[in-house]
C-alpha cells in the first residue's frame, strides 16, 4: 500500500484527507491499518497514498466513482472509525472530494 | 503555510504531487522553501498542504483555476526546479490535477 498509487487513466475520483492528530496513539495505529485493509477491499477502490510528519498527515484515496466513495463512507466499521476520529484521534481535519482530470508519472 | 489549508467554497482545483526522494539533500530543502514562497505569490493560489515520511512525500496545492495552475507550471524558477527534480531530487513522482467538488472541515 505504501508509495505512489498506480492509478488508471483519468477521469476518476480522489478523496484528500488532511489531519492534525491529538497526542498519543489511543488505538489509532490499529484502526488506521484496519481501515486501509477494508478500503482496499471496497468496490471501486483504485489506490491510496499516505504521509505524516510533525505538522499534518495527508491520506489520498482514489476511487472509480462518487458512488464508490459514498459506499465507503457508509461502511459500518468505517463509520465507527469516523466517529472515533472526531472524539479521540483528530484535533482537526479537512476532507475534499475531487475529480481527477489529468495525471503524469515520472520514474528515474 | 503548514497545517490545513483554509480553502474557499468549491469548485476550485488541486494538484496532488506524490514523490519518492533520492538520498541526501543536494539543495532540495532550499529549493522547496523557495517554491512554496513563489507559489504562494502566484495569481490564483489558494493554499498548500505538505507531509513527508520515510515512504513518500505528498504536497497538495490548491488553485482558483486550471489557468492559474498552467501559469505556475510555466513560472521560470519553477521550470528550473522541475528539471532538477527529475535529474537530482526524485526517484519517482506522480502529479494529478483535480477539480475539487466538495469539502468538509472539522475542528475539535
Amino acid at each position: 500500500m505504501s508509495g505512489i498509487a498506480k492509478t488508471p487513466e483519468p477521469p476518476y475520483y480522489a478523496v484528500i484527507f488532511t489531519s492534525q492528530r491529538t497526542e498519543g496513539d489511543r488505538g489509532y495505529g490499529k484502526m488506521a491499518d484496519k481501515m486501509v485493509e477494508l478500503a482496499s477491499q471496497q468496490k471501486g477502490f483504485l489506490g491510496m497514498e499516505s504521509a505524516r510528519d510533525e505538522g499534518v498527515g495527508i491520506t489520498v484515496s482514489y476511487w472509480e466513482s462518487i458512488d464508490s466513495i459514498k459506499e465507503w463512507k457508509e461502511n459500518a466499521a468505517h463509520r465507527v472509525a469516523q466517529e472515533n476520529g472526531k472524539t479521540k484521534w483528530y484535533k482537526s481535519f479537512s476532507l475534499r472530494v475531487c475529480r481527477v482530470e489529468r495525471q503524469n508519472f515520472f520514474e528515474m
